[in-house]
């Protein structure tokens, strides 16, 4: 029965003339995020909160922005790769709870897309896999569009 | 056994003319939250927590700004209707922590009246509904006064 | 079986000519942190996540930053007298998870030496204390290297 919890924050951003991925699905924007990978703040912040659960360190440590092999990497393989991780340790996701904060663009509609490219790595339904959103009601550096921050939260247990 | 976790933030301006409603509770205080509701920042995150547990989408999915249903709602209504959805899928709260993020008012003598509000709503007791307070020791928009933020996670409990 | 979930956030202020204790460490840097006690943000978060789990008010109102007897204090203390009130009501801790948010300096070498601090506080194992740590992408005022931030989770469970 026993459990573990881990919670996952990052920031990333905005920038001309990149592309904005968050959740593993690349969503049209007159800017993008900034970073050495894909930059997809919802992905880093659940490999964050997967690695937290378990002391595994965090994604700077397992994958490092000095790295050429994460340069503009697709998110989706650093949380199969944190996936593996979970697993060999004997855990399972029972649930991933998470919020975008960000003043633009609404993300509403993608966010199935988002669920289903999520459960599908996690091994969980998309029900397993909450996505929200929330602006800063136009404070701060978020508010002022300079970039955006996810923070998410899981439920691992003992397989 | 079955558990479920949910974390939620939210935000909002203050503003002269406006009342400040936090945690359920009328803060006597020179300024109010902006907002399209009551602006109720704690109720917000706590909302946004209960339907993340059960990947039911967010506040603002469920109770939109621009819905002339929801203007200057009591937002203890909000989460009247939350709860509704979380006994409706077959859970339960465990208990609720949170974080109040304001430079200003105080607001450690109101938390036993808020802590009755929302226990009373989520059918727990006062004792299962936390609420810490913080300032951001005057850093950021939140430090200047522009706003506040609350936070909140939530463990449930499948009945 | 009885499990409880809580959460804390902490903002400290950079200041020359102050020590810079993170996680109960001494971490060599230009620029301590401003506080009451030796401003650990790290185990303030913690504290506040392990008292907001049972819903035991909050590290403000325990540990008031107006009281003589905790100025400059170590707050490995406040962390042993908070792990004490948890022990009294009958819970143990299973993981804490925390993320430290600042721009500099990298923390990375110096987190085995402050899981064993707190693990041995808390009285769990290093694996079961997490300590990872990101910037903000240079964003907001703990971009701008004016403070810094720290976030705790918690899940406790009755013994
Ligand atoms: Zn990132
Ligand atoms: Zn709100
Ligand atoms: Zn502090």
């Amino acid at each position: 029965m026993a459990y573990r919890i881990g919670s996952g924050i990052d920031f990333h951003q905005f920038a001309e003339g990149r592309e904005l991925w968050i959740g593993g699905v690349k969503i049209p924007h007159h800017k993008g995020a900034l970073g050495h990978s894909d930059a997809d703040v919802l992905l880093h912040a659940i490999c964050d909160a997967l690695l937290g659960a378990l002391s595994l360190g965090d994604i700077g440590l397992h994958f490092p922005n000095t790295d050429e092999r994460f340069r503009n990497i697709d998110s989706k393989l650093l949380l199969k790769e944190t996936m593996k991780l979970v697993l060999a340790k004997g855990y399972k996701v029972i649930n991933v709870d998470s919020t975008l904060c960000l003043q633009e663009p609404k993300i509403k509609k993608y966010v199935p897309s988002m669920q289903m490219a999520i459960a599908g790595i996690l091994a969980v339904t998309t029900d397993d896999v909450s996505i929200k959103a929330t602006t800063t009601e136009e404070m701060g550096a978020i508010g002022r569009q300079e970039g955006l921050m996810a923070m998410a939260t899981v439920l691992l247990q003992k397989i």
